[in-house]
């Protein structure tokens, strides 16, 4: 699951995860940075914001050594086992936020992401499209601002478009879903493009 | 300088660096891991005892993570003001610890780290010779002994093997050091090679 925060990202995600839960699915939930002890030391240095003067590289290769353990601790294990996986936020975020609107490059950033991944790809990414505004007028209510969020509304247009570049590059892996509509709306695309997802493979 | 702890290197650092002041040169002393303060944070993860279980890739991209933030932070700014930069540990320790002796290929951990030194090599790097039993015999009556420090002897015994791999890999840029030699013996050995170097260069 891809998208800014306040674009409704947690509620689907629990939502799918029941949905997937009551058709007999073992389901793991995880998240990135962090969705594991060490991805969360990581993820301190991330955010610390005393570390404001991080390279862009450095942060970069830092996403990266967080999801190099997220995958060989718990992702690959849980596939293995054959449940499904939900992550909030994997490798596109990567691609987004340091590729493109850090301007190091979105191949860049995709190399130095495949040494994390260690083969494992994403069969269906949801890419909650919500304008930056939007998105952070819903979270304006809430706890104090990190180092990321507190860059201006300029880098979350770049965040923004980055997305809409990986959507035309990966059309087939990356479903757009509206996440202006309404909870019941987004949750129905949502199982649709499951559904149909389950159906071509063969799966109930 | 690379080379195992107990091998003398940080005596022959402070020579060296002697050596080139008297000379006029403006040095920058580091090391790896560490060498900043973000650097510091990522070693403590790396190096904490409770993070047994932190996977050979995610190692492998903390040090390099930490590498691209020493480089960018300390080591380019000190040679772009013409700084000599002499480095407790750099690429080479990557290679042969997470690329020979933890297995992921000597090729693989390079083709990280080329993200983390954005065209920065070193022109010289000494290697301090010393069989690894000799080097932990020197240590012995030291501080308690880290996560890495904790491997055991086979692991040692394989980056020695991997030293010498890039020994041979390497012929120009990597200068042995008989490191069971006497401080005297292993200085003069150094400065001559460093006198030799600056003369090819056309310096002082």
């Amino acid at each position: 699951m891809e998208g800014p925060d306040g674009s409704g990202k947690s509620t689907q995600i629990s939502e799918l995860k029941e949905y997937l839960n009551d058709k007999g699915y073992d389901v793991l939930l995880t998240r990135e940075p962090g969705g594991t002890d060490i991805g969360e030391q990581i993820r301190k240095i991330i955010l610390d914001v005393n570390n404001s003067h991080l390279s862009y590289m450095a942060e970069t290769l830092l996403y990266a050594a967080s999801r190099a353990q997220h995958v060989e601790e718990k992702i690959k294990p849980a596939l293995e086992a054959g449940k499904v996986v939900i992550c909030d936020r994997f490798i596109d975020s990567s691609l987004v936020y340091q590729g493109y609107a850090r301007k190091l490059g979105i191949e860049l950033v995709e190399s130095i992401n495949q040494f994390a991944l260690m083969g494992i790809q994403p069969d269906i990414t949801f890419f909650f499209d919500i304008k930056p505004e939007e998105a952070m007028d819903r979270k304006q209510n809430q706890k104090a601002l990190d180092r990321l969020e507190k860059e201006n509304i300029s880098f979350h247009h770049l965040v923004y478009e980055g997305y809409k570049i990986l959507l035309d590059r990966y059309p087939k892996r990356i479903r757009r879903i509206d996440a202006s509509q309404s909870i019941d709306e987004v949750k129905s695309q949502i199982l649709g493009e499951i559904d149909r997802f389950l159906k071509e493979e063969g799966l109930k």
